[in-house]
């Protein structure tokens, strides 16, 4: 298969479901996984290797990976929020295990109840863990800065910080660096100017985002991320998630517009939009009271719309 | 006051209206005028002169523009279908007329009954028409191309036709040309492509946008625009509208959210955002049925949000 313009990132199953209350069956999920996957998806974060206790919806992250799996070409990430997060994960043999350092201190606090020097520190461990075995020698590690644009409890985040977090991932060896705007305080110009910028201190990574809708301009940001070299993308379908400890975050933005929207402009997903409106029906099926989004299952494809893919 | 970097119309009052079944009372008009002039609004289409018996909602619209124009600085302008609408506005003493043609033979037959040809030949009868009277010399006449982007009917739009029609607005010396996404087709890259050719094309007419968002791109294809070199860009408060002869679409951007992109990206609209979104309830109350759109309401201003300007 060719390889797309630009990489989706389905994180629907994570992020997505970090906030629903509803214990997702697990039949369900892998239904979901099934479904993406044959709509030409062939990255999902699909679960997080958090205590069980602390979060009931991941409780059976190791059957979900093991499934994933088995889908060839897919690649499968895991949220991991410290080193026995780290460890699960790479037990269950995810392919990219991704970690996250909030830019806002206060915001780490109350997500990972530890000091963003106590994260970076961590995922350094993460690191030492993974080159202590040489059967997890291939997997890949991700770290994303959280609260990048702005947040909730501390409000306007200094892009230095921003940076100087990015760097320590760099300088740790991260295989994948992330922006995200964890509660939707992003703009166009901003998000131009921080990618831009990360691009010009770390040329060989290519920085990914992870941007949510809270405000309107989920969209609008990616156009901006594109603009500056982005292309790499997480969404949720159906617009799933926010964030719990993060008061005000609603919804990611949403699979099946982003990909309409890249589609739409000429730049190939790989996935065909078509049949990803219909995976919908497996969230609507075991979430009945959850809000949906997306403007395009709502309004369907324009007449004449000519996508790069079609699966079928 | 200093000049906006961006010019933001509220376009509620016609556009919004147009599709609204039930006749929106004028004494509510023109507190929706008096609030969004307050909340820093200084141009408004106020109305559309068409036969009462097509449109009762605009039956009205003479009382309306006589009460926008006393505001100081205001710029009123209103919608005419042909050149009797047009002698009703220049009797009314609107400052901008809007003429609009339709990229699409489809949709101007159904929105206009007429062909693109005709209406063409209408706008020179407009211009005559001001030309021939001194004390209408000031008045500004705007063309707009709609469907500029696609067509529910036509489906796909041939550039060179959007192109050929503001080729002939400006031999005919349109003063403000406008690009329509009628029905939500555009998407950044299209945007981006069309405007930046109608730039180099009939580089002294800085285009306007017009853009809906029925497939969720409305503020991606504005950020588009802007690096286009869009400087004016129409919206409706609470997101109304849509078009009654075309069929699947729905409202136009949302003023509040459009504003507030703006003016978070630095770009500055000399409107406050949060007294525009107080101009909403006098919507509410006298549309409780309608559908009210905004990100912006709905999830609040960012912590931190410094705006170029607070009307207060």
């Amino acid at each position: 298969m060719q390889q797309p313009d630009v990489i989706v990132r389905e994180v629907g199953l994570r992020d997505g479901l970090q906030s629903v209350a509803t214990f997702f069956p697990t039949d369900a999920k892998l239904a979901w996984i099934d479904a993406e996957y044959d709509a030409g998806v062939r990255e999902m974060q699909v679960c997080s290797f958090v205590p069980e206790k602390v979060f009931a919806q991941f409780r059976d992250c190791t059957e979900v990976v093991a499934h994933a799996l088995k889908k060839p070409g897919l690649v499968v990430s895991a949220y991991v929020p410290n080193v026995k997060g780290a460890q699960r994960a790479f037990e269950a043999g995810v392919h990219l295990l991704g970690h996250v350092v909030s830019a806002s201190e206060g915001h780490n606090r109350s997500n990972l109840k530890r000091t963003a020097a106590d994260s970076i520190e961590d995922f350094r461990k993460i690191v030492e863990l993974r080159d202590s075995r040489p059967d997890w020698q291939n997997v890949r590690l991700g770290g994303c800065v959280a609260t990048a644009f702005g947040c909730t409890i501390d409000g306007r985040i200094d892009p230095d910080n921003v940076v100087r977090l990015a760097e320590q991932y760099v300088e740790l060896g991260v295989d994948e660096l992330m922006l995200a705007d964890t509660v939707g305080f992003a703009d166009p110009a901003h998000v131009k100017e921080l990618f831009t910028r990360l691009k010009t201190e770390f040329g060989d990574i290519s920085p990914s985002a992870h941007f949510h809708d809270t405000r309107g301009l989920g969209l609008a940001n990616v156009v901006a991320a594109l603009d500056a070299g982005v292309r790499r993308f997480d969404s949720c379908l159906a617009g799933l998630g926010g964030c719990p400890f993060a008061p005000g975050a609603t919804g990611n933005i949403v699979t099946e517009d982003l990909v309409f929207m890249l589609e739409a402009m000429g730049r190939s997903t790989g996935i065909d939009v078509e049949r990803l409106v219909e995976v919908r029906r497996i969230v609507e099926n075991e979430l009945p009271d959850e809000p949906l989004h997306s403007a395009i299952a709502a309004a369907g494809l324009p007449k004449g719309f000519a996508p790069s893919v079609s699966v079928d």
